[in-house]
């Protein structure tokens, strides 16, 4: 038997008592069954975060979503509603490094990913044909600094097309400008090859080899106008030794950057991630 | 600030819609307030699990104990409510080997286990100096097989006068028998050292060694009448290679069974393990 | 430049004084310069282990491998020499599930290992079309209970044929017979899904979740005739949790399977491993 | 039986072809025996290094160690030999956080250390009762801005007498001036309770709170003029979610400091730690 369509919640505000029976009595009210509730507080800012997710009653799940949010700003509160049975469009931008690349289509194809891979953007022609070979599409864009703004203006636009809600950057070596996050208006997920904040910006695995550090990292963000300073999702870590130069340094964290990559895309497409201010909330 | 004391329930009990949103509603209709929520279902077993921590309205704390308890019962819940000004009392076992004794009593003066060490038991005398060093009451009992059940009699009433609640094993390396378990009537926690269900029984690093494994682990769990068998709380492992020794892998397992006992004792105290069947649902 | 040409001995046999300088001189004394050398002692089996990389003088190569192996049997020790500019050829065995069969093959393309991979076996079509998408030859072997003796001597017949050295089962669901392993008379490694020994047999994700365990695992390692009991080469363990149901553990059970069968064929190729006994000895 | 007394000797210096045969050669001559020995070389910057312990002939021991630090010295290379029957010793500093104190002398009891804790050294008062009741002998010295260099002078002093070879900064929160650091001329190997170099200087776990990471970290690193710059022995990580707040993390990181200082603090004990620039190499 299939599992049920649910509707899941990511909700975020002022915290203030009763939240939690609050949301529970108005699903409980419309015939729906909570199967999971999830909230965090931070004590600190005073703000309450909560992921739930149920099963509305026959026939109510449109009206549901609607009525939610409007019920969500009456708390005062910021809300996002998805429905388990859309699937969220994607966008995979890869240069040359086709290990990411490989890794997300083919969890994509076993099915690990609650979304579909739309299209494969490219500033190179390198993995045109693997693209093909999985009966995906593979945007070519030339790319050099004065054409910049043109081929962003390009993508864009390919993006609004396609109707992609996420764009992932498979070890993509552009800088997306603040316009362009800006004008997609969508989350924008990157991985960058070290364990941020250590070793931001270039060549991060010469910069860990040449201070002999014991452990490389990998780190899934959501990109940002500011470089390697986005809210991050998810890190993780390699014990490495003096006997591994740069190239064994590449090579382990080829394995960190596929893993890394893609529990944070995962988990952002199961509605688990909430951004606030620099920080995440993953409810995992 | 001091924070403020709130009640904690664990409860389980058969599926059913709503449950939520009931034990929500329960709770803010009586002044309290969530502070965290967290539930689980178990598919396959139509069971589902829940751990609510709420501050209770001003002078309502003595009385929501009993009427949650009785409102539980009328969903068909079974139910456990602690109080976090309450300190439950437990007992620490040892025989000769002292890290995970010295280990335990270390963190609880850091303030890291909700609850007081009110004895130290061994059948040895090697700890009494230490443990009075620490100004604890160190209890001996001399114990063979012909006197092993006239002494858990009398440990028994030891536990039963000082009012404990927990029965930590610190590597004490007697078996309980199940007549002991059953008339303490209360959870006993034990670390065995290695990675359950592989190497239960004695000398499971010599075991380890002689298999030739890659890694060792440690494991706590409750201690049942069927030995090594009792539900698991938490378990983790360590890398070993072939340079390892016997006396290597003890000296690695010593770290492990300290972390996994610690970590099993604080999520027990802090009200986040709930036992079915066996295994635990662990709230952390 | 070009990396120089090395020659690799693994030896090991009965510990005498001087065996590190008595190979040292010998390499030393013959023009050779030694780029690694690293030595294992075990010291209740009184046996001496080494590997040793070394490069040849001009023209002295293929010399110095026969003349290396007279030395070593004139020590009393059991050699093996390998040279870095030969490329042994390897066999996956697969049956329907593909990531390990995908990661091997994206992993070999990426110059990973030290070897070619030469055909893809299997018992099923399933991975017929992806096979020859990457240029390699396929071979389907249908396979039921009458037939097995007559399909194994045609693999052994086609492995003798392709000239293969290593046969990696790469989630392959059949179990190579005591003969087979006779016959082809060179190494088999196997993946096995779950923390060896625990749960070893069938459908060890099924008995880690009924046990209850809070790691899962996966195991690389030699065939034997004695189903999963064969030299461990490399482990490795994920965190469970209650909220994980068999799917979920076999979705992250493919995680350590493919990280883990890989990095044991990356030392085998790279003569890295030793065995004796049930054991290995790893110069990682 | 006690295990032979043995001499380990670190040496570095230029790569030369050779140098192994050479090393293992003259001990052999002189009628010792090899029982590890483990080479590196850096590549990038030709520099061997190697670590050969080894049991020399009945009677020749003392006179090996000069005459080996002369063959070194003939071959161009840096070295440095240790004895295991002498047991430097070793000084904890310290300041209010006990953790890392308790741990360590606990590990020296249980015999994981090859030193002696020959003082306690503080600016605080607060562990002088826990070092007298470990029998260790505690040394005030009160510290401000301008008694420093004052108390410094007193406190070489101290070491000179006392003859130690190694100072453990266990959490302590002076910063040693270049100064102390030269005079002393020996190592001092400190805790910093981040993974180096993310949030360095002051408060790094308030800093890692801020930025959202998902791993915290703890380093071992010898202490230099620059502070947090000193060559890394050692680095763990631990991770955390949005539900630890800063406290969580000063619990969970005194967990990482006391692993990871102790590990640093054995390996630097047994001769495994060779430090070139900023870099160390740990032969373990």
């Amino acid at each position: 038997m299939a599992p049920p369509v649910t509707l899941t919640a990511l909700l975020h505000g002022p915290d203030q008592p009763g939240l939690v029976a609050r949301v529970a009595g108005w699903i409980f009210e419309r015939g729906g069954n909570i199967l999971h509730a999830d909230q965090h507080r931070d004590m600190e800012e005073g703000i309450f975060f909560q992921r739930v997710e149920w099963v509305p009653a026959d026939g109510a799940r449109g009206s549901d979503v609607s009525s939610f949010l409007a019920f969500a700003s009456s708390l005062g509160m910021q809300a996002r509603v998805t429905d388990s049975s859309s699937r969220p469009r994607v966008a995979v931008f890869v240069s040359k490094a086709d290990h990411c690349f490989h890794d997300l289509v083919l969890r994509w194809r076993a099915g690990e990913f609650a979304g579909e891979i739309a299209a494969v953007v490219s500033n190179h022609r390198d993995m045109a044909q693997a693209t093909e070979g999985y009966g995906l599409a593979f945007h070519h864009f030339a790319l050099d600094a004065a054409s910049k703004a043109e081929v962003e203006r390009r993508q864009l636009a390919l993006l609004r097309e396609l109707g992609v809600e996420l764009v992932v950057l498979a070890r993509y070596m552009q800088v997306l400008s603040g316009e362009f996050l800006e004008k997609f208006g969508r989350p924008v997920i990157n991985i960058h090859h070290s364990f941020l904040p250590a070793f931001a910006g270039g060549r991060p695995y010469h910069q860990a080899h040449a201070r002999g550090v014991k452990l490389i990292g990998a780190t899934a963000h959501y990109a940002t106008p500011d470089l390697d300073e986005g809210p991050i999702i998810h890190q993780d870590v390699a014990r490495v030794t003096h006997r591994h130069g740069v190239e064994d340094l590449v090579r382990k964290g080829r394995e960190l950057e596929k893993i890394v990559l893609a529990q944070a895309v995962r988990w952002h497409l199961d509605a688990r991630v909430l951004v606030y201010g620099r920080k995440t909330v993953v409810f995992d």
